[in-house]
């Protein structure tokens, strides 16, 4: 292995001390002189045409600076898919028609929060109510009514994704066997909520907007759409951010509506949700309807793989598409199955709109996936690890049509976590062990933003005392980014830590980076970072070897603050003194390097992929049916481990929401109503819930990663719920097709069981 | 002339809005959550020995968080004179010494402002008084109270300028005239005081200062050698200034301490002076004993002069030497003399420390050598203006061994005041008009803070929307050298002002620059800015060749949002177009431009001199010995002017600063204390003591300048008083040998004239 001095060791969150003491500043926290507080009316209706708002009394409230309906936005439609202006769906504030309870249809500026409260009780708009639809599949059907203009049988996007022959492929399988599942949603619950505060400066035209997001960029994009301004007169701030997970990707109305709000009053405006409506009317895990088809030899070499989803979209596209594609990708990993087809069909509905949630895609794959294996293996006779054995993917393995994969440690995850069951033993009786592998990208290739940028950008600065300005847009949301970066840059200039001063998450001056989703960052970023440290380090390299007086053939490196001959390490000189020297050789301008990185030949997915196993221990209340946890261990190839706390931090985060889509999360609703928006009725694991989680090193090199690191972000909450529903399958032996496995669910199954 | 689509055209100043609707924000309107308030306790005493400081009543006075003295600082000297350590000579807080009174002896931290004043009062200091001396003459004698050890007589430095053979010119001369004067104090007077908010964070050992200065850059290295950090872990932010005029170019104890007490305590520490700290305790303009003397033909060519000179030095070094520097320097400005030497030396004293102030030396040099050929222009019986005629600097003069001038417009400049001047034609009794010449320089050649950075630095960032995100540490303190500078920027490109967004004078992101002093922001930071973006057009200009399929022979313009072919215009295309496909050509990085500009080749001064005629016409009333101002009129040859109104602006506020140096106003200490420290006995021209001021237009292009421009900040600050003085000289035949021109001083010189 190669030896590190940053990268690798174990490295306190360098925002961590401003969290923990209270000091750190979330968009929540901050004050503008003069601001005013934004609130947001919604239609309690799911779906219904506009027939007037009148707005005059609200007006009259003292107190209310403003009121803005539709009529007093730009006009048009926004959202994500730039690429595809058909699939930019959304309105700022309904102008006609709501499509979902929380369509939003006219903002308040007020002096006060509650007087922005009670003048959204003034508003008064008429509705014309219509037939609304809740099911996907009934939302498909030709007498459905029909959601959005033009858009037939309510079909919002389909996917394909085939290879081999897969009917041939099933025809000559020694089994096969079919399931179908209905997966259900779960919400992102971040403990800072959607919230925005926007600064129109009308002297100059430019609008500075700070946001819990986790792409400023995406979101300066999505404002410049919205209020057709261009790109460069908006400026995006990510101040800390109390938690985001897929929720916080895109441009959301408060945002927009803030910068509107300030834009007519000349103020700074505040929005911030409430609980209510951080749980109803954000985003949420798409739900999904999903037949799959295996087919396998009776030694368990899986031949052919079917999966068929129609996934519940709710009111706009959001980027429920892409989860929906993930779905296609994730159902065949992290296995070699050489026939595959995948459909896949987002339908509209009225419901709330369904889109990114950490996993992306991934949860629902591996749950209809892996629960599946394990029925196969029972079917056929197998102990269901030698199957994922069997079929799991290698080093170098290329999906076909899909995606090049280089490093791969899954059999090595595998191996860690069946020592590690099998010291757990013979377990009593109404307790089982469930075992899962999974795969996941670092990073998207995906542009549905249509950007021309690359993907991610990294500016170093170095000062004449050697100490570093470091300028990246990447958005640490809490999963510890900003170190993870700082470390790699420290590590390729051969610095320390303290040497590193961070900019971030600034659309105003640090380079563009697509923001944190898909596990991306440390990956993407990483390289950027990477690239501009390596510029500078060229440079210093340079001076370094006139001030040696070698030849360039010989190889320096850079380590622990000095810059010396690789072969005679005891011939070199300081950074600082280099940098000095540089500096001036640079006729007195500091260095700056930047970076960028794109994929490249890495197929369509991502230009590299994480592997991992995980076993869960389960006992099951066979009165009750609550199944609870006893234990989690887990093996994840993240490639070479930047900072190993950091992981398992990621490790147990992600393995608590995960266990929660499992066991107790689900957003729950009726005729578009979603009942449990509280805290209190959205059921998360608590402390007392939750088992000890070992996490297990497994060591891997990717060579199109920094330093060898892959993704430690998303990959881990793919795997839990579905471990968790075959723990409790090897319990008690009942096979449960819906999440989460609550008690009412398992008590159901096991009355059935008993049944027949 | 050379025609531009920018520059040269009336623009708005781009802070403008903001500072005239209050939404500005100054240092002194910022906080912090958790915000302590900080204030200095000062010496009564112009020279004492700190015997004991018991500052525990202080600490018990609920409320204060922390009382700290001289034992709290790292310890040691600093100082602007970072290049000769010797001349660091000033402590945050006195350890063991006062030198004037002002010096800074204690510092609180409290919750409140009035509870930090209340403690000072329970701080309780026994001082051992001694002997101090104030006037700079008596302080260089033998038996003089020392106050600084080591430093004999007194003598804080000496500086000496000489060429030519002196003595024997004034041999030859024809006529020799000697004049002795003694010239007084100013202050700077800004409507913001001096004010420091330090934060420190302890987690990382990183401070922030925001603070009203003209170098953010001089204070971070001036906060790091007083408390003893790297530069790279100070951060130093400068928000909208509320005037500057030289007072505010170095590193002072608020600053200091402000970040001391945010160090102790853990929290943000605002310190803000009260007025009469301003007037008292910062620095001020530089008192000087003058004696000249002058040889000339009697056809009025000057062949030779002498001037000695002795500066009232104040406590401290401070920038004092350059202030006495630069009298040895313009006092042979704007004319080629042939033998000249000046003797100038420094002296310590117990009075505030003299330093920078707008014009550095040269308000005193214009007033000694344009009052002195006046008057030797009357001795010898010819017009003073066929003098300045006769001797006037013109283009591509040497001065020898000390400048090296290109252009020069001083002939224009006299021959458009004369023209004006003629219009007002013959005057009634009592009334006259007094004219001068001057130059002045672009930016000194001085590197006193030993900074191994170019001068100026620009960083420039071109986004795939056009728009240009321009990172300079340039200082606006009021002059509009932002707006200046995006106008160079802009021109540069071929752009609208509106494509410029700035980032300003924050040590963290904009390159180094020197900052505001000199007058160099426009014209050194100008050239940095203007090759930091030439740097991006000639990227621009690359692809568009290749779109244009044309050999490099031929020659692209960019201009007004197009690049084209220079001699077929008509063949272009939009520079938005072009700089969509460069960025994708530079594989999707944003552009980014770097320039930076050090003066070579020019001499030891500066690399370009600006020059001036003015003419004051007064009148006095020979009762009181009131003296009225009743028009003034400028031609001031700042090369190709940048922003017409910003020039205007910058004439008419230097003119009454000059003219208050002139006539009322006059720091007047007594045995080290300062009389006048308020604005009510401190005498500022008020608007309606300020005549009409006619600003004439003087076309010169300075090659060494962005785009031929020069300076418009500082030159205008140094003829107005020696004008009043000849105005008055020719309205009532009074020789004033000391300004300003007070009803009394002028009164007694009626009285005294008509005695003899």
């Amino acid at each position: 292995m190669i030896k590190y001095s940053v990268i690798g060791k174990a490295t306190r969150n360098i925002d961590g001390v401003a969290k923990v003491t209270g000091e750190a500043r979330y968009t929540f926290d901050m004050t503008l002189p003069g601001m005013l507080y934004g609130k947001l009316l919604r239609s309690p209706h799911p779906h219904a045409r506009i027939i007037s708002i009148d707005t005059s009394e609200a007006e009259r409230l003292p107190g209310v600076k403003v009121v803005i309906t539709g009529k007093d936005t730009p006009g048009g439609k926004y959202g994500p898919w730039r690429r595809f202006p058909e699939l930019m769906d959304e309105e700022v504030l309904a102008t006609t028609k709501i499509r979902f309870i929380g369509d939003a249809v006219a903002a308040v500026a007020a002096t006060h929060e509650d007087i922005a409260k009670k003048a959204l009780e003034l508003i008064k708009v008429k509705y014309e109510l219509l037939p609304a639809v809740f099911n996907p599949v009934e939302a498909a059907k030709d007498d459905a009514p029909q959601i959005h203009d033009g858009v037939e049988n309510n079909i919002n996007i389909t996917r394909h994704i085939e290879w081999g022959d897969v009917d041939k492929a099933f025809k000559i399988a020694d089994y096969v066997r079919e399931d179908r599942y209905e997966l259900t949603s779960q919400s992102h619950v971040p403990l800072e909520v959607h919230d925005a505060l926007a600064s129109f400066d009308k002297s100059n035209g430019r609008l500075t907007v700070w946001t819990s997001t986790q792409s400023p960029y995406y979101v300066q994009l999505g404002l410049a759409d919205a209020l057709k301004m261009r790109e460069g007169d908006i400026r995006v701030i990510k101040p800390h951010v109390g938690g985001a997970f897929g929720g916080k990707i895109s441009t959301y109305p408060e945002q927009i509506c803030a910068a509107l709000l300030s834009m007519k009053t000349g103020k700074p405006v505040k929005i911030v949700l409430n609980r209510e409506e951080e749980f109803a009317v954000t985003r949420r895990r798409t739900p999904m309807y999903v037949a799959t088809k295996i087919g396998a030899k009776k030694d368990g070499t899986i031949v052919a793989k079917e999966v068929k989803v129609i996934s519940d979209g709710g009111a706009y596209t959001a980027l429920g598409s892409t989860a929906l594609y993930l779905m296609g990708t994730y159902s065949n990993f992290p296995y070699k199955i050489p026939n595959y087809r995948f459909d896949g069909c987002r339908v509209y509905t009225n419901n709330n709109p369904s889109s990114a949630m950490r996993g992306f895609g991934g949860p629902q794959a591996v749950y209809i996936s892996e629960t599946q294996i394990d029925r196969l293996a029972h079917d056929i006779g197998i102990d269901p690890i030698v199957i994922r054995r069997k079929n799991g993917m290698t080093p170098h393995y290329v999906v076909p049509g899909q995606a090049t994969i280089e490093s791969c440690g899954l059999h090595e995850c595998i191996d860690k976590v069946e020592q590690k069951v099998k010291k757990w033993g013979k377990l009593p009786k109404y307790q089982g062990v469930g075992m899962v592998c999974y795969g996941f990208m670092c990073g998207g290739i995906f542009n549905w933003i249509n950007t021309p940028y690359a993907f991610s950008g990294a500016m170093v600065r170095v000062n004449v005392d050697g100490t570093v300005d470091l300028f990246i847009q990447a958005s640490d949301i809490g999963q510890g980014s900003n170190t993870a970066l700082a470390m790699i840059c420290a590590e390729e200039l051969g610095i320390s830590l303290m040497d590193i001063r961070l900019h971030v998450a600034d659309t105003g001056i640090t380079p563009v980076d697509l923001g944190a989703w898909g596990s991306r960052q440390t990956f993407m970023t990483g390289n950027a970072v990477k690239a501009a440290a390596a510029e500078i380090k060229r440079k210093l390299m340079d001076v370094a070897r006139i001030k040696l007086g070698e030849n360039i053939v010989y190889d320096l490196e850079a380590k622990n603050g000095r810059i010396y001959l690789a072969l005679r390490p005891e011939r070199g000189y300081s950074y600082y003194s280099i940098v000095k020297d540089a500096i001036k050789y640079n006729d007195g301008e500091a260095l700056i390097g930047t970076g960028h990185y794109t994929p490249h030949g890495k197929g369509m997915v991502s230009p590299a992929f994480t592997f991992g196993a995980q076993a869960v221990k389960v006992e099951v209340d066979i009165e009750t049916g609550r199944v609870k946890l006893l234990d989690i261990v887990t093996a994840h190839d993240c490639g070479q481990v930047i900072n190993p706390p950091a992981v398992r931090g990621q490790v147990e985060g992600a393995t608590h929401m995960a266990a929660g889509y499992g066991l107790t999360e689900e957003l729950i609703s009726e005729d578009g109503l979603v009942l449990n928006a509280s805290l209190a009725y959205y059921k998360i694991l608590r402390y007392r819930d939750m088992p000890h989680i070992t996490t297990l090193e497994v060591h891997t090199h990717e060579p199109e990663g920094p330093f060898g690191a892959k993704e430690a972000g998303e990959g881990l909450t793919t795997p839990t719920a579905a471990a968790i529903a075959n723990a409790v399958y090897h319990a008690v032996g009942v096979e449960i097709n819906s999440n989460p496995l609550t008690a009412e669910r398992v008590f159901k199954a096991l009355k059935k069981n008993r049944a027949t």
